[in-house]
């Protein structure tokens, strides 16, 4: 009996696409037949897209988000609203704010969220490049944008802490409350209490 | 409000990425920003497998294996029994036959199997070439090892009557019963049957 059937590009090809989150060997190994079954240009242009994704794109010295150059689009342009710093945890956060259209300032991307369970401290995240982003002066409105869970809540807490001495500072979160076109019945209990205790008035 | 937040390379990455099976634009954008935090090697070492893949694999002329040159390494290997071919659906199912480690002979890959509700007619399987190799003399034994479903059954018995008049052929199939490891109760009833009537001496 021989050795089992192997092809060298074959098993390259599984073992780094198996290197990929949530793609195991099964996967890799049905992904690179499936690309095998293409023409050529497709995965030519998946390769060099992948290869042009990482050697082109790196990080804004400013907000951290990332870039094709030191400052981002956003940090860059005299359109967007400089004095008003939105703080997220990552950069697909920002494709999200982004998404919305309903925001013009300039973001800070942390990083992450405080979680000690998982070893993430504060000095980890992009905090202190915050902290001494704001003492520059010219922010007026840091948004507090992380995710309502509790990691998000210590990091809110963390940063309140160290920019609540700075003089003329607003600091706001954003609004906790029932997710619109939902029910009543289906709003879980915690947020349905937070959304009586912060009712807005009535605009027709 | 300026256009939403865009880079070219992330969005090309994405696009490829989620022209994968099975990816979607969420999964090719988390994919992405997970290259985008490992190291640049990695993700170079991935496009690279990605293009050599593609660039470096053919198809063996004799069996439709995969292979880097025109005969793939079982058929070029004097040390295995070039009178049996094995016919599978798929160069995943070489795999798996090569992986029992009970096989010393060749494959026939026919790339699919009839299904005339997906519009798959024998015409574009690769039976005409199994039929022509058969032709050629030397071959003993087919053994028709497809999946034991109705698209199987009906192309077993298509290339059944294609083969069965050539003299001293024998043509085999893979034999259906109970999982090794699996309860009788588990074991539906079709299966069930067919392992009572294709009894087997008892052996210790």
């Amino acid at each position: 009996m021989e050795q089992e059937f192997t092809s060298t590009p074959l098993e390259t090809a599984v073992r780094e696409l198996s290197r990929l989150p949530g793609v195991g060997r099964k996967t890799a190994l049905r992904l690179a037949l499936h690309l095998l079954r293409r023409p050529e240009d497709e995965a030519v242009a998946l390769g060099n897209a992948i290869i042009s994704l990482r050697k082109e794109i790196c990080y804004c010295r400013e907000c951290h988000n990332i870039s094709e150059s030191e400052l981002c689009p956003i940090c860059a342009s005299p359109r967007r609203d400089h004095s008003t710093i939105c703080v997220v945890e990552t950069v697909r956060d920002v494709m999200s704010v982004e998404a919305t259209g309903q925001y013009n300032g300039v973001y800070h991307v942390l990083g992450g969220v405080i979680s000690p369970m998982d070893g993430v401290g504060p000095e980890v995240l992009e905090i202190d490049s915050l902290v001494e982003r704001v003492g520059k002066g010219d922010v007026k409105e840091v948004i507090l944008a992380l995710g309502a869970t509790m990691e998000g809540d210590t990091t809110n807490f963390y940063i309140y802490r160290r920019l609540g001495r700075v003089a003329g500072l607003k600091i706001t979160q954003l609004a906790r409350g029932m997710a619109i076109g939902n029910e009543l019945e289906y709003t879980d209990e915690i947020t349905l209490g937070r959304s009586l205790l912060q009712r807005t008035p009535f605009m027709v």
